[in-house]
């Protein structure tokens, strides 16, 4: 069963977002790192790190117009010369001041346009780097009851989306994202996955639904999402994050190991996991006090963790002990496969592969950040802001 | 403008529970009240003084097993010539110990099947009470990660809905009903209004969501999902309750009155208002503390409150401020409405119609309570359990 | 009783805080606005109108560096020169790159002694301003677990709010405020009331707690601490604002008027109302999307209202009905207050003061905001980096 | 250090609870199951069997009424010879009809002097058991905003525990207990670990805080509670039990084991941890759906095994990687521990004291259970009722 494990472990791929490279923070602060890139040619070199010590992370998701360069051609070359290759295309529809009372569903029909030229961009943008996926979060909704009508925005979003939906080409999709608030207070236009599974049924195959970890209330079961949408065929993928509270973006797996394993269990179970699944794992993080590369690394690390624990769970065993009504010998099927400790089998796995065992203490002695921290001096640090 | 609203308040129907006038409590305690029915006859005339004295109670939903009679045309009767009507019958398959693990989701087959049973034979009490609605409650899930496969399940739970959809005769629905936690801690089968509305769609125009409004996690706007269930045609009614933390089932209107404004703005705005919308308002309370009766007066009142000053919103001024993005000046028109003592209007309304003004005084002056309360002496109170 | 409601009413004091005025956000974006201040000055011409129009918003806290100016003699001979006058000193030691893993708390003494002599020289700031209340907010806290010794931080906290409460002198006082999260995430140094009471409790009588009306965990029930804090004798004031999820800085008032009438009638029960009682009333917002001194307006025409409704209360009739356990009645006499349209009243309130009876109409009559559209160009505005 | 560790889990001690034998269930229902006690004897023989299999289980907590029995020093000799011993005593106001509108808190003196009566009986079943722990939890609260006076409420409550404090003898102590809500929805008069440690501090040393874990708002830090309790000692032990959503009672470590590691982490940390601290470990469950000794059994290594691990965190590396401001090295630390499987060193523990080394597997082929559910037959099988 452990080579099992180890080839479903080693068929494992984690996109790293270009923005966890940057700079971020709270609206209280964003404190400046140290060696942070100035451009997504640098993000990119950064990324290749996350690859080059953990072997599964070769894919680097781009944010537009954060990433926006002059030749996406170049872009992907220096990628490919990196070892990586560019992911998914975010969207970004939130950071200008036009968007103020929304973007796709703003009151303002020449703000909507604006708004959808963008995605459209987007799309554009796919094409270029061959991307096969767009990635749709709108931060549109309202702070006030009354301030804008909940119903017409809803239609001005299905509109926004039929038509970015019908820009995309073959093999091309889109992932709707939801999130239940921030920025928007007091009203969310996509804030649950059944109003995304909802747009995205209407519109068809090529919508489907993106799990944010950190974008639920409180007391939300994450993995029955997970499972639903499965069975529903409407899971696109994760952007992988730790919460404590809100919308934390803190690394995945530190606020609750457990619920990621839970989560990673679903995901095999219900056919979710492997090249051909459709689902894709994406980190969406932000390293506000921690390094950044390192934040990285340590994130890839916990999802391989808990999917390695997930492989390990004797299906037999627990299908059997359901079957029979045994509530705890079922749960400690589960509990036997979280309780093991993983590491020394991904140790083996990496030293297979020709990789150090250990990816934080070799990223650490590489001298990477020194040598970024040295070289990357000027210039303006990339951030939210560009 | 006051005509309109009185006219449409004169329309309205707010349906009450059988069990309201049953004692009920938490897990720690039943306290007994005096004046408590024994039996469904007596549940009747008491929803008979709700309705004699607000004017807009004129059903009384039912809840099987625990209204079950021999005859329920002479129940019908009863309820007739108290000058109420038989409304939404409620099923239960959460009160029998072969549910310890599930009804329709449960693992073993003959209890499922049992399950299924029990909602056909609520269709059948719904044929010989005339009634068109079934509203169906599932209390399935499961305390621990593992115990039962989260997948399996939705998928016995679409079997048994099938089953009862193509059970329902000409002029007949089902409610399907979502509550995020309670019994069940872990996971539940029906946890949202994604789910249901999901299930919903795959069956047909026949199944349609309930809202109880205590049955979210924190922080869910309720009405958002007022608004979108009105706009993909799938909100079948409500659930009316109040919550302070989960699901309280207190008085609708004590907890957040605003809230339950907000919630009548959307239906009223989304077309959910009227006898012709098939949008049902029923109560599901509990009055652990307070009286019974009284209780659901003040409840009644309360609905009718909101609903009068969702009434009173200035739309077209709305409408000027939402399209003109003034974010204050679209919230002001709310919450002049909102900020308006209805009072007034509805003591006038009442008087029209020959109800006495003030409901609860006129009821506290009648001397039913004192009156059940001596006649029921004897036998055994209802409640949950009966 | 309408006359002693009115003179209540027309004792009381809302501060404004300076920050109000300046551009806000969310980490996602600040939409800069038209005619924001660029210096501190202008900021006070701002509160002036707020308080112009609603009589009662006499004072303006600061926020320091915010608000740092060379001369502070002339900066509330300015405030007089607007019939206001400067209130609370707010410290921020949050925004400071060495501030990254806490201030007063930070593992490093160098740190800690900054971030202190800090708080100090606000002290200085209240003694050249004549303020006599100090406002302590700390960001600190962490966002993984182990990140640092949770219980050292305490220990590091008290230290150096002793310095602080020494240094205080005749008639001055600070009040400690506690946050549940953001921007730290896993642990916030003063989470909950308690602990700043404990904090409080131990320095002595100068030390006071303040309640901010967005920093709770979903559920909490603000009004009973703020009636346990007034047993305490330890509530400092409020920091006024609404929340739907986090701590959103919304208009106060606007998302749950119930529970903000339902507050300010735990301060008058508990003798926290008037001049004498110490309870401060200060607002603390973010006005991102909509106009900021028309927000203030209406924020404090909010708490005016709910003032109003809480002095409204038949005290008589409501202790009456709590000594017989008449659950309904003692709910109704409360709401009986709550559901009373109070805008006449406070209209002709306004009227005897020589007020215009609509504040909102007033100000947007007095083309001040189109006054200083046009005379605010250039310079930078005002916002929370400065 | 393996030895260290050896030694501190061999002085473990946690306490079972008596009803946690008997059945129990939600509002919905309470599903029976076979070989359930039928009295308080028939309750120590099972958790008896508890300490059997884990050794650490060595003492049995009371409720009264439900364990009340007309010879407490029989009923301690039972235990003895059961090689067990009655631990604290738990009081229970809140399962008379006379409970309804609240126990020591109620408006009404009579209903306060009988439940003041009720706790001195309980002081008085401490002396007869050689008990030196009472713990105090009230389900007092209200429903409704007005119902009862929250601050004349707390006068009441300081006033009941201040008769109780002083009827303490030499060596007793009582512990108080929080929760934020349930029975009561809208107000609890100790809803939070702040308000109990305001009125312990005001009685004396003998009163302490105990912490349910199940007990607190979402987003609680529970373990900050833990360490701000241990530093001003006020912490009196817990009442373990999981929790997803609300007081859901649940297994112990089954919903969050992380979050369990980290509060034993700040117990250890802070010095609760051995005979000496006076912080008790008492499980607080009920097992509705799963059978209750092996539910136990499973708790208490639950327990032990979050235990084993925060005494295996290298606590000098984390020193030092928290005063470097290194976040990842010291979340690697903690982290460290938490992943490393305890299990193997924990049956070499039980091997070495002469248990089995799996008392799950141990408990099952030793046939109890089989036996009990022969035996028990007939009788009333005891519950929360009884």
């Amino acid at each position: 069963m452990t080579t099992d494990i180890k080839a479903a472990l080693r068929a494992q791929a984690i996109e790293t977002p270009s923005w966890a490279y940057g700079n971020s923070g709270t609206r209280f602060k964003v404190f400046a790192q140290p060696g942070v890139p100035r451009d997504p040619f640098e993000k990119l070199a950064d990324a290749a790190q996350v690859h080059a010590f953990t072997g599964i992370a070769p894919s680097v998701a781009l944010h537009i117009p954060w990433d926006r360069v002059d030749d996406y051609a170049a872009l992907s070359a220096h990628a490919a010369g990196l070892g990586v290759r560019i992911g998914a295309i975010n969207s970004n529809v939130f950071q200008d001041d036009d968007y103020r009372l929304g973007s796709v569903t703003n009151p303002d029909p020449r703000i909507r346009r604006k708004a959808t030229d963008h995605l459209l961009a987007c799309v554009d943008i796919m094409d270029a780097t061959g991307s096969d996926t767009l990635k749709l979060w709108f931060s549109d909704g309202i702070n006030y009851p009354g301030q804008d009508d909940l119903r017409a925005r809803q239609d001005r979003l299905a509109e926004a989306l039929s038509e970015v939906y019908d820009r995309l080409g073959e093999g091309q999709r889109f992932l709707l994202e939801y999130k239940l608030f921030e920025p928007a207070f007091y009203a969310t236009d996509v804030p649950d996955w059944g109003t995304a599974y909802a747009h995205c049924v209407r519109l068809g195959e090529k919508a489907q639904v993106v799990v944010d970890t950190g974008h639920h209330a409180p007391g939300t079961n994450i993995e029955f999402i997970v499972a639903f949408l499965l069975r529903e065929g409407r899971l696109g993928g994760f952007d992988f994050n730790s919460r404590f509270y809100a919308d934390d973006d803190l690394m995945v797996g530190s606020a609750d190991p457990f619920q990621l394993f839970r989560i990673m269990f679903e995901v095999v179970r219900g056919g979710g996991y492997g090249p051909d699944s459709g689902v894709a794992f994406m980190l969406d993080q932000c390293h506000n006090v921690e390094p950044k590369i390192a934040g990285q690394i340590r994130s890839v690390m916990n999802v391989q963790e808990a999917t390695a624990k997930a492989l390990l769970v004797d299906t037999g065993a627990l299908a059997a002990a359901q079957a029979a009504g045994d509530v705890l010998g079922a749960n400690a099927v589960l509990m036997d496969a979280y309780d093991t400790d993983v590491r020394p089998l991904l140790a083996e796995l990496r030293a297979e592969a020709g990789l150090e065992p250990d990816p934080m203490a070799a990223y650490a002695r590489s001298g990477y950040f020194e040598k970024v921290c040295a070289e990357r001096v000027g210039g303006t640090q990339a951030g939210w802001g560009a």
